[in-house]
């Protein structure tokens, strides 16, 4: 799937791919934490996960150049001025994971939960400005009602606390929704500003970059931990399948940005965390709420919306 | 204002007017429940509505034909053809509200006010079948969300209750769904039949009906307080306030009913549903919720969404 790619079967490819690897994974978070509380450092694997992504890239490298030969536009080697971009999204979410361990300090996670939906907003604003791509009327209302009606299904008797964030609270939260946010939109930009260079390449340099800020992170934060209990203290079976599905969902991203955008990206996640929580109620039991239905409803008004906005254009 | 009224700037004023009468009236029901229960016999109530309505439509015709003279559009006398379907809103209103003593045996009285949103979809349904009149595919969107976002804004922490209704607790909400959104487009259809004839008339036939109608309803439910009592038993001064409101909002009904349409009407009595909350905020000390804002947001979005959605047809 992610060796080559035509754009529209590719693009609902990916897509599918995205949302199905988006939902297994808010799974395999609900199993662990059923399991335990996480025992590894989260740093290791985020380390393990990059890592993962770019074997898997040149694997699919190797492939290509076997059956294509290397060319110009699937060789690994590259100019200072095509990979001078490169670590900025990996940077981004270096500061972003960095901010997410002090943003506890004035949001619980049920309220920060909330709070991320506020992604979708700044996806929307970031995807507008810095790509220059319109949206219809239609469509930015859609975006608005995908916010709500994810933020709708999500409630719980607890989440009026989020009402009472304090400032510093919300200034964190909408910082963090614009790094991630910004992150995901400059990917896009970096991806498709050389239209015909192998996604495999591109993949392989952000994520390299996504290795190296991922070792800073590991020195920063869990250094102790690492040389005291070892780099795999507490990783399990969930642990390692975690990594995997991350690994494929990050390439997945990835290749949604090269032939789809952003604005595909979030709607696959949204619809991805609906499903989850259809699916949690037969594997874990779950109960679905009237807030649940209300909010899924709104989400899929909202998707339909952005495809009856696209041809009105 | 119930005088004349000439298309577009009726239109608006009716429109506003109801609005701010269906939000003043919830906000004395609040103010009627914080006094005490319910001391009066609401059959009792409502004929006097109904009377005060057939009042106020004579004392505005007296008006007129002092200044038009009687004419063939404003005269009271009527034809068997003419008056024949007056009568009919009024009979399910009673079928209704006689209903509505027997659904709490299933449902209790926050799950009703949920399932009361219902009306929106069944008004949207039975106004597309019987006065045939066309929505637009996003005016439809727009409709549904009115309907999520209305029970959204009105979530708290019993809603999920609602959704162990037992089917003749649904299927009792259903019919008075359809029961209450077939008497507001039948109304509709009677008015706009003779679009020529004067308002004052047309509402002078429906509420003597109306008063008719009522009347059983005393004999059939509060016979032995009456007599017991006295009519008005338990009256005070919120009662009267009631009254007043409930009538002139009649009227408003009527009136956006000759000069806009139902759902111009389903809207104006949802935007006061979220008004009055607002504003119960600084009368009583309400406080807002994260749901009431999620709501406020996709009911916002579909009064944008239903002008939006006129336009592109």
């Amino acid at each position: 799937m992610f060796l080559q790619g035509n754009r529209p079967s590719g693009n609902a490819i990916v897509t599918v791919a995205l949302t199905f690897l988006t939902s297994s994974q808010a799974i395999l978070i609900v199993w662990s934490k059923r399991a335990g509380k996480y025992e590894y450092s989260v740093t290791t694997a985020n380390f393990l996960v990059e890592t993962l992504k770019c074997a898997l890239s040149l694997a699919a490298l190797a492939r290509i150049w076997k059956s294509e030969g290397v060319t110009e536009d699937n060789r690994l080697s590259t100019t200072l001025d095509e990979v001078i971009v490169y670590p900025i999204p990996a940077l981004l979410y270096l500061v972003k994971n960095l901010l997410q361990y002090y943003i506890f300090a004035y949001v619980d996670a049920p309220g920060y939960q909330i709070l991320k939906n506020l992604n979708i907003i700044s996806t929307g604003v970031l995807y507008r400005i810095i790509l220059k791509k319109k949206l219809s009327d239609i469509q930015w209302a859609a975006f608005i009602l995908l916010c709500a009606g994810c933020t709708t299904a999500q409630l719980n008797s607890r989440s009026d606390h989020v009402l009472q964030t304090s400032l510093p609270g919300w200034i964190m939260a909408i910082v963090m929704a614009l790094l991630s946010g910004f992150a995901g939109v400059y990917t896009e930009a970096i991806i498709k500003k050389r239209p015909s260079r192998n996604i495999n390449v591109q993949n392989f340099w952000l994520y390299i970059f996504g290795m190296a800020f991922n070792a800073i992170a590991i020195l920063i934060q869990d250094f102790d931990a690492v040389m005291n209990k070892g780099f795999f203290h507490g990783y399990s079976i969930i642990t390692t399948l975690m990594i995997l599905n991350h690994a494929l969902s990050g390439i997945a991203v990835s290749m949604v940005m090269k032939y789809a955008d952003n604005i595909v990206k979030v709607y696959s996640t949204s619809v991805a965390m609906l499903l989850t929580a259809v699916v949690s109620v037969f594997l874990f039991g779950f109960n679905l709420t009237l807030a649940f239905f209300l909010g899924a409803t709104v989400v899929s008004v909202s998707v339909y919306l952005h495809s009856a906005g696209k041809l009105q254009r």
